[in-house]
């Protein structure tokens, strides 16, 4: 078998076999294919694209590259949700200590923030004294006691999409949906999850900006997820404002207690897309027989309060000091502040997610390059969100920085994302769409 | 600029600038830019193509990339030919003399075979002591005292097509329009010539199998030349049986000296191409009005016998012995032999060019990898040719090998391609189209 013929058949717009990838995988990995080759190929899949039994193949020799974290001996059901990244997005945050309230086992493997978007991590890591579980041991244990669990990548697991993932970020093959679903799937499979529960964001604070294109990802993960025989569910969200009200490390671990500890007014948004991607979890996970049943059994598990003292121990069980934490609400927040005001009295009509995310970034938040560091008390608090009334001179939002410069340049960037107009429609749901392999 | 974004916009159908263009070349040759990147780029090429202009822009960028051979002090016009290869191809071998009889002069940088197809400087290394110019003083002077000279590619002319091109071999991206096309012109420009006819071959002995894929080529070289301000001529020549009736180095110079001394009886196609080739020539080097008028000119010469003095002026300029090659017309040739039979009476209907090419490459006139010796004095001489009549047990073509084992071979490869039928066309012109930018 030669790499090139590989690359040929492909670049031809041909199905490769179950052995042909296996080879340019393990070739890859061990260093007998060069990577001018690979690169050649993912242009050529970037072009041609992958059936959905070439992208289950892709993702099953990914997972063979590395080692899968061993959960036996704790018992399930494991369900995992995941992401494709948007501003404010604290849902795991909420969500994972409810699912464990109500019986799933969530071993959850999380990103950092990079670009627009945040990062879960980064969110946990702004809790006083939290740490991600640093092995595999670490996290069975935590897992085992508080029903979830926090971990960041490890180097051991899937190694063949951290080789692909930083040769498609040089060749310009990032944005192809099989290679995209594969690397996706790799790692969450690979972390254990049995069943997987997919938030595909939409609009334009999210990498998907258009409906068609997030509903060509969200096949592509539900068709392979089926073709490996696993459950999942892809929900397309909307991602045009910033999911709740408060965007910064902190600030988003302080509205997840909040929202745990019932205080959800003036956060539909979050609520509506939290509680739906968790009904999915526990209807995938063979606790609820549908979505309604399924948020039903959030909203009696919320009132009852048991999601919030799952998610102070989890605090406890990765090191933290929820003590700590909970004494640092509504006050760790960097010094800088800013505020901005309503030029006019109306109705926002409009806040720009990524011009929020593109601030946080600049205050801090998060990070243009991997080896930036964050700062965990900076963000941003929207005080009116969309569809709500503003008068002349009323607080829009407020800015917490570590610098003025930062401020300024930030508050520039809210002042463009809000849009305030004399009427504006109320904003829809939240949920686009639902598709689901069971 | 990066490299990122330039393989973006093209994966993207974009248009490159020169300055794009310029940057990954150079970026290449000076091992700035990975070749993981180039060979994305090259597949996403490979995908998107490239426009006239950036044809163009890469052939400039390509030569630009090593040196030029340096014709000043010696009288124009520099007129070259290329073809891009068949089997039985000696065109070169009476065309260069031709042409320089004419007032032309010919520059003229030649390959090696590799797979079926022939290679000019095998042939020409065929005949005693013959070799081809080693360096630009010699090439200089040759071309000076006889009219053309030949050599061949040297390390210092376009290194960036020899990078570009193993790179392409092992990524799957060879068969690409723009490339082939900034591939030849980069070379032949560089090598002095200011006028350019292109032998595009077509059928099955050809690369281009079909008229279409024949016709792209041959614009895309016309256009390219157009936007670089040459003169370029690209004639689609038919390659369906082996051009003339010898295959084999020593046999294909010899049968080019038949030519250049009258005896072209059987010879048509040969003789067909080579002067409609020549007679461009003249029209592109202003020496003719057209072609009937160079076809004319080119008769007029081949009668009055000057052309073949120039051809063995040049075997003594490049070190060959003329009297030691004409005292080997006829005699050498390899050892053992074979006679190929028609085994029923009637007409040649078909000879497989690729299958004779093939048969070629065993018996060691051409090679299947580069580093493969060739053999002289090895080839295939067609006893018939396509439409003419033959009785059963005649000779239909005759085998000289250097062991009984190739030779078996061969004769089994003639065997195939050659088919005797009850009747046959008459084989039409062997122009199929003629495009100019003059």
């Amino acid at each position: 078998m030669r790499a090139l013929d590989i690359i040929i058949r492909k670049r031809n717009g041909e199905e490769l076999t179950q052995g042909e990838i296996r080879f340019l995988i393990r070739g890859y990995v061990d260093g007998s294919i060069p990577e001018y080759q690979i690169s050649a190929w993912l242009m050529a899949v970037y072009f041609r694209g992958m059936t959905g039994a070439e992208t289950g193949i892709l993702t099953r020799e990914m997972i063979a590259s590395g080692e899968t974290l061993d959960l036996s001996g704790i018992p399930g059901p494991f369900v995992d949700k995941h992401s494709t990244g948007g501003v404010g997005d604290k849902v795991s945050l909420i969500l994972a200590p409810l699912a464990a309230s109500l019986g799933l086992r969530v071993p959850m493997m999380s990103g950092r923030s990079l670009g627009h978007t945040g990062g879960t991590l980064d969110k946990l890591e702004a809790i006083p004294g939290y740490r991600i579980a640093r092995d595999s041991g670490e996290f069975r244990r935590i897992l085992r006691e508080t029903g979830y669990a926090m971990t960041g990548q490890s180097e051991k697991i899937v190694p063949a999409d951290r080789l692909l993932y930083a040769l498609r970020d040089v060749t310009g093959t990032v944005e192809s949906t099989p290679l995209i679903t594969a690397s996706i799937l790799s790692k969450k499979f690979a972390e254990g999850a049995e069943s997987l529960v997919f938030d595909v964001k939409c609009g334009r604070g999210a990498f998907m900006k258009s409906l068609p294109e997030a509903e060509v990802l969200a096949d592509s993960l539900v068709a392979t997820g089926r073709s490996l025989g696993r459950r999942i569910v892809a929900v397309i969200t909307r991602m045009d404002e910033p999911l709740g009200r408060m965007c910064g490390n902190f600030l988003e671990a302080e509205e997840a207690a909040l929202c745990l500890r019932g205080d959800t007014a003036g956060r539909g948004d979050l609520m509506e897309v939290t509680l739906r991607l968790t009904a999915w979890m526990l209807v995938a996970g063979g606790r609820a027989g549908d979505t309604a049943e399924g948020e039903g059994l959030c909203r009696e598990k919320l009132a009852g309060g048991e999601p919030y003292e799952l998610f102070l121990k989890n605090i406890a069980a990765q090191g933290g000091d929820p003590a700590a934490f909970e004494k640092g609400l509504g006050r760790l927040r960097s010094p800088v502040r800013r505020v901005l005001t309503s030029p006019r009295p109306g109705v926002v009509a409009e806040i720009d997610a990524f011009m929020i995310g593109s601030a946080g970034v600049l205050l801090g938040a998060g990070r243009s390059r991997t080896t930036d560091p964050v700062f965990p008390h900076v963000g941003i608090v929207l005080h009116k969100k969309r569809g709500e009334k503003t008068a002349e001179g009323e607080a829009l939002c407020e800015i917490f920085a570590e610098s003025g410069s930062a401020a300024d340049g930030a508050l520039a960037l809210c002042s463009d994302a809000v849009r305030v107009a004399p009427t504006a429609e109320a904003p829809g749901s939240m949920i686009l769409r639902e598709k689901a392999a069971l």
